[in-house]
């Protein structure tokens, strides 16, 4: 593991690569008013979510509102070496939409239809700019949804390129499972297609799935088709508090143990509730709880909720209490999607260090406990929220942008925590991708050998290396 | 589509690469016995259950016993840029195992220890020659079970490369799902490892994925990490006859559309049954039936069971008949598993070409049985079966391998079934994979495009073709 560093540095070689003229006029010719240079929106679509802040943006930003579009920046770009950075919401968390090595934005938000929905087959197919509540909004009437929830309203591309996941994913999987297939706008712009409608297919390699979690740097996602899934005939949602974090996490790895098929357990620690609390006024008791929801048909949620009631009770859990109208749900989801922006608020001016390790769900405890005791002794402020059913949980550290200290401090925890999971055989990275923050630590997980192999099939696809450089790694 | 050929035409460039005596002597000086050149070690490796059976065998097959074994097998043969088959148990349907630009087998399956089991995290490690039954009698005692069940008893590491499904896919998935990790032997002869034993990650690009599927092309899978299900507390398994195939497939796809967690559900046609019965002294009605199997708690299981029995009278369905012993369940789905032997013995002296289509449930109708009536109007005797919850089903038209004239109509057949299932929003190939047989199919079904990339991705990993080379396509 490497030696802490602060997240400046964790940039290697931000070298801008040089954006002719030529190609800014070409863009203006082709896409007018849609390639803006202004400074304003190239600083809009040169930061996320992430904790960096300090890299120029891009050059242009290309509005695109078809896949031709796309194609025709690629291409335009592709003649001039110059690099191309997708854009959906802006939502990462780890640095993906940041030109560090200059470039293009190629902004999809105006893709945003829903193409085809096909009901009796659970499939729609959808352009990249859709968000996961638009699409839940515009399939309402056929009675089926898409399970899968980050946080943010993140558009289904972004979702795509980062593997996301969410509250859901203990019982509907992630973007890797929900993923039938793709078009995508290749690195020389050629359109090419991934998957069918099929619920399976051995045929060939399997390119959906590779470029799903690529974040951009294969290939600009245009159009996704996803599984649906019926709404449950009965849905039920409780909350569970317990006397530590342990008493929750053990209920978790218990129920997930047994193999019950809740379709929702979400951790979140007492300072996380207290700040959730002050943002969305909950009144929520301000220890550790669980957020549980259980699908299905009525006799089989009273059977899961009797059963997870019980083993919670085991563990000193308290009585649950129920949201039982679609209105108390809706609000408990929405202040959990909240938590982050919930933090943020709670330490003014400040930026986070999200965390993202997961772990089999039998190293829970081990994981998270020591991660706990290290990040109280810190002294950093922070919160904890957890999509603990799937082994995987987020530390936000509170960070004053203008105190190096506070980065050094939150680096350390990251660092320490990171490797603990790597040890317990997880992953540095549950949801949210590599980006340019734990480019590190995917080598120390994967190994060299795997790594340079992720290389070799970059350099292969995209020769120049201009979709998204210096994401995951640095060629 | 391409104008019906005969299955030799069908292996474009049977080019056999020089095998150099230096290599089989290093080879034999590093194996001792374990590497063979008898001609009847040698043919038994160079043919598989597809219907090709006309090329040379392996110019020889190295027994292995470790990694390090087939890492120090791919570095020999890459010296001399000699190809490398890997072999489980040869099951292959699509000529994966024929050595048709020559080479050395590499066998795994002395490769065959359970590594790791780890109930806790419902996940196992296992070595790439250990087969599907092998490893659920080993982890019988811990209550577990690995469902995936492709018709024969083969390795895991072969049905990771063919990315396998069978008849629990409907609920549990297939490889692509439930392959958590691996470990591989690379072109060059390196070990690497991919993915962790956490459930889902975003580290990086998914080479687990990349790998299952590849059928041996990208290197050789030598360890697999497993999802594991609790077995069910509550399993019911019942047979239900209908007045017609297309009562069968109104039936299932009435039951995937509402949802229901159905666990197999699979169809066969009355030839089919008449087959069976006479293989396994079942005494089926000669009609086309499903057989079905529900897996949950005592009260969900018998809800499902209401439900669908509830559908199948909608659509004229007999009463059920339960299979309610482990013993008689094991008898009926053994039956299944055996029904293509049942088909091979009922022709004596035949082989099958197997055809292996996925549509959209909404299509399975459509695409089903138009096939049937041209199969019919063909003469040729054949079999149907189908995994129809997932939208799957093969074909078998039993061919005498002395006529070609049934070559060709069989490939006849097969070429409108794929080109009907294509229009239909489907793939060529549902789980058995393209080997030598679909070359062609997969280029109409994913276009020059996507397989150039897979080209690409071929090239770059195995820049000198030494990896089961002339499998999925020809470079």
């Amino acid at each position: 593991m490497n030696a802490p560093t602060s997240p400046l540095n964790l940039i290697p070689e931000v070298h801008q690569r040089e954006v002719p003229a030529v190609l800014i006029s070409a863009l203006k010719e082709r896409f007018g008013e849609r390639c803006s240079t202004a400074q304003a929106v190239r600083e809009q679509h040169g930061r996320d979510e992430s904790a960096y802040t300090t890299v120029p943006p891009p050059a242009a930003v290309v509005f695109a509102e078809s896949t031709a579009d796309v194609a025709d920046a690629v291409k335009q770009a592709s003649a001039h070496n110059v690099p191309i950075i997708p854009f959906g919401v802006g939502s990462s968390l780890e640095g993906h939409l940041l030109a560090v090595q200059g470039g293009i934005s190629v902004d999809v938000s105006r893709m945003n239809k829903v193409l085809a929905v096909n009901p009796e087959d659970l499939t729609v197919t959808v352009q990249a700019g859709v968000t996961r509540k638009q699409l839940n909004e515009e399939i309402k009437s056929t009675g089926l949804f898409f399970p899968i929830d980050p946080g943010a309203d993140a558009s289904i591309g972004g979702m795509s390129a980062t593997r996301a996941s969410g509250t859901n994913a203990v019982r509907y999987g992630t973007m890797r499972e929900n993923v039938l297939g793709l078009e995508v706008v290749t690195a020389s712009g050629e359109v090419i297609r991934t998957g069918t409608r099929a619920k399976k297919s051995s045929a060939g390699y399997d390119l959906t799935r590779l470029m799903v979690g690529s974040e951009g740097t294969l290939g600009v996602i245009t159009e996704i088709t996803l599984k649906l899934y019926p709404l449950p005939e009965a849905i039920s949602a409780a909350i569970c508090s317990f006397p530590s974090i342990e008493a929750a996490v053990r209920t978790t790895i218990q129920i997930i143990q047994m193999g019950i098929p809740i379709a929702r357990v979400e951790l979140l620690d007492h300072h996380t509730v207290r700040m959730v609390n002050a943002y969305a006024k909950l009144g929520l008791r301000e220890e550790a709880l669980l957020l549980m929801e259980f699908h299905g048909s009525p006799a089989s949620v009273k059977e899961q909720a009797e059963t997870v009631q019980e083993i919670s009770h085991e563990h000193g859990g308290q009585d649950f209490e129920w949201a039982s109208t679609p209105e108390e749900r809706t609000r408990l989801w929405t202040a959990r999607h909240n938590a982050y922006f919930a933090a943020i608020q709670s330490k003014p001016g400040c930026r986070a260090i999200s965390t993202d390790t997961c772990v089999p769900i039998s190293r829970l405890a081990d994981c998270l406990l020591d991660s706990v005791d290290e990040a109280e002794a810190s002294g950093i402020p922070y919160f904890l929220v957890g999509h603990v059913g799937d082994g995987n949980f987020h530390f936000g550290y509170l960070l004053d942008p203008a105190k190096p200290q506070e980065y050094e401090a939150a680096e350390r925890l990251n660092h320490a925590l990171v490797a603990r999971a790597l040890r317990l055989g997880g992953t540095c990275t549950g949801e949210h991708g590599v980006g340019l923050h734990k480019m590190d630590f995917l080598v120390t997980e994967a190994g060299d050998g795997a790594v340079e192999m992720m290389r070799n099939i970059k350099r292969a696809l995209d020769p120049k290396n201009i979709m998204n450089p210096g994401k995951i790694f640095v060629l």
